[in-house]
């Protein structure tokens, strides 16, 4: 048994079963065998071979030519219908695409998920700077443009567990300590958008811009993503703030009815 | 009880429950209350607020400030997994925004799912004609322009039945005589573009080609809708065959070792 291994557990619920065969595939174990199924959701290889028959022939999963299985067409569709998934992404596009013509480097449209950011887009051109995230992908919140958006404009007393820690370092240059990271927020607030410096590797640079939902409240953010060596965050600021108002204004906010 | 309800059964699986729930929701109902989802997946009051419950606790249903139960993020994650899904869209993308940026009109990439196409990416500018699509739409392979794609490039046994029919005709344009498709079936694989023209609306026209994988086969297509009145195939053609290529070759098709 491997470390990534869960034991056995005999007393689950048949929902949590199910769930636990969807679960054991993520961005490092896109196709799987029985076996692997079996080992990483903790089923015995007798109840994983019903449950993913049950899937398969549901569509949520498929078999491919060498017997691996992967995550199917039909729960894509369903889960195209995540209003903080595809459907935000359905209503950002043009914008991102705005965004990603003015400039041709990489574009991200992100969520907060707890204490991480979920990234929904990203437009990334071939000629773009190479970056560590695709969608679907997560980083905690404070080493990202995306991230600091979020949180600076997320609920203070989650604002405050936040900052208290503990905060990985990704880099020398990321903002690991509470002060320095509640510093950081309030200079976001003031100025309407984070700049990430060199946070999550060296050689990239960020900057976001809050996106707001039609309760004025910040649901989403949009950043670029640039070379930190050639990145001019001053000519970047104002197309990430438009593209931002672009899209708070397609989901419904209206700043001047405040 | 109306018209889409199922009659509760009672012999039916924990899994078959589970995804029935998940099922219920779709383009036409993206968000459900529990009574809603209860009739829709033919399931009892009690069983669904149980399979709800655990659906939500995992992250696969999230409920809003109304009460409502959307797809959950979570759910939205995993699916990215899927390769004919988001998996190809992400190797697709840089292709398909070129061929947006060249013409700035709507661009799609869809897989066959059946007699269906399934539309996996859609790049819309905000000035692109208006289409009835978006993404994880489907619509019959006939009808369309990545569907003709499609079905020109299946196995023999399946173009033979779908041409038998029945074809469903969308517009008095559409190609719904089993002899014409077969014509225009041959024809899009002696060019290797399909056209189609005012199959779905009236007023609109799509140029799409097909893309190929590692084993040569198709596995996906390309295409471009314009407005029928101002279209210029032959300007068009080009350009998709490009991004088609485009996708095949990083997709790892290698023409010049077949």
């Amino acid at each position: 048994m491997t470390a990534d291994a869960l034991p056995p557990r005999t007393v689950r619920s048949a929902p949590d079963r199910l769930l636990a065969v969807l679960a054991a595939f993520d961005h490092a174990h896109p196709a799987l065998c029985l076996t692997d199924i079996s080992r990483r959701a903790g089923l015995t290889l007798t109840t994983t071979h019903r449950l993913v028959g049950a899937l398969t022939e549901w569509g949520a999963l498929e078999r491919d030519a060498d017997g691996l299985y992967h995550v199917g067409l039909r729960l894509w569709e369903i889960a195209a219908l995540a209003p903080r998934g595809l459907a935000l992404r359905q209503v950002a596009l043009p914008y991102l695409e705005d965004l990603y013509e003015a400039t041709h480097e990489n574009v991200q449209l992100a969520v907060r998920d707890g204490g991480e950011v979920v990234y929904v887009e990203w437009l990334s051109g071939r000629s773009a700077v190479g970056v560590h995230i695709r969608v679907g992908a997560r980083w905690p919140l404070h080493a990202t443009g995306v991230g600091l958006a979020l949180l600076a404009h997320s609920g203070q007393p989650f604002q405050e567990a936040y900052c208290a820690g503990p905060l990985t370092a990704f880099t020398p240059y990321t903002i690991a300590d509470p002060a320095r990271l509640r510093r950081e927020l309030a200079e976001v607030r003031r100025s309407g958008v984070a700049v990430s410096s060199r946070q999550i590797t060296e050689d990239t640079l960020s900057v976001a811009a809050p996106v707001h939902g039609r309760d004025g409240g910040v649901t989403a953010a949009v950043s670029i993503v640039v070379p930190h060596a050639t990145a001019q965050a001053a000519v970047l600021v104002p197309a990430v703030r438009l593209a931002a108002r672009g899209i708070s204004r397609a989901l419904g906010w209206r700043p001047e009815a405040r």
